[in-house]
């Protein structure tokens, strides 16, 4: 029978949900010091709530489930797997407005489902950490969202990051410039988000294929990709670039500098820049958008932006709303390579093992096991981390365990230690042993905890 | 447009997922200290390694996954929703058992999609909580499941209430006593499991329907069902009750008496009783089995028991397993009910409201706003939760909004603070106000954020 995960999918053994959890409780735990509130929405959706919110390809990469009872029959799928979060906090926000805080910020971290073509680090199956704020166009939203998104990063020990910005009604003004009119500018949008991937070359191919003039090829090329371009920090080069552009005063220049003022206020400080080929690609997007950006690393670990029309598909009433995306699974394959999960004696299954040895001194095994159990329950009200071998065998045997299972210590309980009332301490790394009461080896072992724990407040968990 | 969510599914606001994120570190918090690791699976599965495990019953709710492609064609499905969290762990141990420990203890927190017909409390995703042991028949594994879910309870704010324990191999020696063959077994103790629903009546008439004889069914009520059979303590009752059904040294009653042993020597002692009519309908049971009881409450918390053949379903060589499933959905029910939550001031938004007001001093919006993120910024880094008023509104309206999300504080800057370098502290509460410096502000909200929090340990997180 295969046992195998499905295709795309991944099983997550103990040591992957410890790292997958320590990252989650970084993000988390920044996101709340933002006053950003934990939101989660099922997994199954209806099917009309996330069919065309993605565009084609997006539809047709939606995860259908068949109608309960008709299976087999019709074929009819009603329910969908969750795509995305953003479309679901769409969704919750114009059903719950009225309970709702006016500035709705929640975060948001489940996994999300993809029919793609399964590759080296892309999966079927794959979660999203979601940052966003509904209620507000104040540029503090787009400010903060940056600032969190930094210290998430700094947290997790990413030294070389920029935050990319750009703004969608810049790329539009620019392309209405060009004579491209509005119907098209999504397609243009999209091509200039391939770019990393097909090239300058590719890009003028794509588009004279379109049927879209030379001059709007390279104005196209010049306004947004030319070589003098690159990312530059701020408000100067920002106004540089307008000039150029003739889009001086614009609304998004103003809207901009705005952001880029307010986030010198914040940690992002210096972490931001401005990057006019930044394009993303869903099609929702209105204000300022952003994109992640790791020194010697392809692509982006996340990127968001404002998407102030997005919940008035759902409610009919306009809901301004910007956020940000982490992928969990990129940050994790950058990390994992670069060795920078924290100490991996915090990973350990257990604090200690208590062994079960019979030294044929006539106490009966099922004593010597409920003697065992005794000694894991005083442990564990200690709070001490205790796994018990479960069966009496070779004493050798149960430490060798032990030392395989990277537990650092093992109790020992023969005639002599009951006889005195004590319990033998074995250090498997130092192969030393000393005998302690109950009482002194339960704060031996939480000083030892202590000592081998970080202070990251969620790191103990998962 | 509709914007609930699917038919039996939820969403989780900010408040409901802080208490189920509360009741999950709990129940993770104790499975870790007995050794247990954490495990996740992928949502979807292939439809062949759920197919024919849960019964007929179990195989009609299942939620199919249209085969990718062939959408709306074929109607085909290839993949399905977990239903549980036992199957795929049987089958991460078929796929990985040569890098997993001898003696794998997992527990899994996540989510299970059942087509059910949606009931009061009943939904079509809901959380399972399970605890697993596979690789040992010994009878520690049985008593420290039944220690660890004790624990839980108990650091849930459970006061009254039992663990029952009976064993499959008992309940099946009896029915091949009273004649029925081992092909009806599984018929017979699927309707001992609904006596809850359907009534001692209603048991003599589903027994008599199926044709079994009148003796069979009075011996069927006598042995598991009797008026004088009622849950019980420990090994002596067991005795007396094997005796009766003359069983005595039936290998059920040897085991079932060890674990009482064991039980003793835990901190479920005095929890676990012995009750002759518990069932359990899933088949896959081959020993002991249990079933969480509290006071007052109809149906149960949750149930395990002893499986060792189904890992051989999936790999071909069988590995023995014991395990526990706490339904989160219930126990969130229950405590939400009998409001057994912490202090609600755990669980508000922000420590603080930094509030934005322009007392038209000459001061700029935009340099009001980045004063205001520059304090936020200071006291995020003393790790106090802040949130941001995103807009220079009246103050009076601001108070008001962080009164109303539930924020116990405010800071105000005006002329006079601002030339004093310092900031003004509003309790909203008793609305005193006094100017404090930034240092000393960090310090006073660290220490009322101490003095809210619980040492609960993950109660900070989610």
């Amino acid at each position: 029978m295969n046992t195998h995960p499905a295709r795309g999918m991944r099983d997550f053994l103990p040591e992957d949900v410890r790292r997958r959890q320590y990252v989650i409780d970084v993000i988390a735990g920044v996101y709340q010091r933002y006053g950003f509130e934990p939101l989660e929405t099922p997994a199954v959706e209806n099917i009309e709530t996330l069919m065309g919110k993605y565009g084609e390809e997006g539809d047709r990469l939606i995860f259908r489930i068949l109608k309960r009872g008709e299976e087999g029959k019709s074929g009819e799928a009603d329910l969908a797997l969750r795509y995305d979060l953003t479309v679901p906090l769409a969704r919750v926000v114009a059903q719950y407005r009225a309970q709702l805080p006016r500035f709705f910020k929640r975060y948001q971290i489940q996994p999300v489902w993809r029919a793609d073509r399964p590759q080296k680090g892309r999966f079927r199956e794959f979660y999203q950490c979601d940052v966003d704020c509904l209620g507000s166009t104040s540029p503090i939203v787009e400010a903060e969202l940056c600032a969190a998104v930094s210290d998430v990063l700094d947290r997790l020990g990413f030294k070389t990051f920029d935050i990319i910005i750009n703004h969608r009604a810049l790329l539009t003004a620019s392309l209405k410039q060009l004579g491209f009119v509005a119907e098209q500018h999504s397609d243009v949008i999209t091509l200039i988000d391939k770019v990393d991937k097909i090239g300058l070359t590719g890009l003028r191919t794509e588009l004279r294929q379109k049927g879209f003039s030379e001059t709007q090829v390279e104005g196209v090329c010049r306004n947004f990709l030319h070589d003098d371009i690159g990312p530059s920090l701020g408000a100067d080069w920002l106004d540089f670039y307008a000039r150029d552009l003739d889009l001086e005063g614009h609304p998004s220049i103003t809207n901009l500098k705005e952001i880029f003022t307010l986030i010198r206020a914040t940690s992002a400080e210096g972490r931001v820049k401005f990057e006019p080929c930044l394009a993303r690609g869903l099609s929702y997007y209105t204000g300022a958008i952003f994109e992640v950006k790791v020194e010697d690393l392809a692509g982006s670990l996340g990127g968001g932006g404002r998407y102030d029309n997005l919940v008035g598909m759902f409610s009919g009433r306009e809901v301004p709303a910007a956020g940000f995306s982490l992928g969990l699974e990129r940050i994790l394959v950058v990390m994992t390579e670069r060795g920078m999960f924290p100490d991996a004696a915090r990973l350990r299954p257990a604090d200690v093992m208590v062994t079960i040895c019979n030294f044929n001194d006539g106490v009966d095994e099922l004593e010597l096991k409920a003697e065992a159990l005794r000694l894991a329950a005083q442990l564990r009200s200690g709070g001490v981390s205790v796994e018990v071998f479960p069966d009496v065998t070779d004493l050798g045997k149960q430490i060798k365990y032990a030392g395989e299972r990277g537990i650092p210590f093992a109790t020992v309980i023969g005639a002599r230690e009951r006889d005195a009332g004590r319990v033998g301490l074995r250090d498997l790394a130092s192969r030393q042993q000393e005998d302690l009461s109950v009482g002194e080896l339960v704060t031996y072992l939480q000083d030892k905890k202590l000592t081998a724990d970080s202070p990251e407040p969620g790191a103990a968990r998962g």
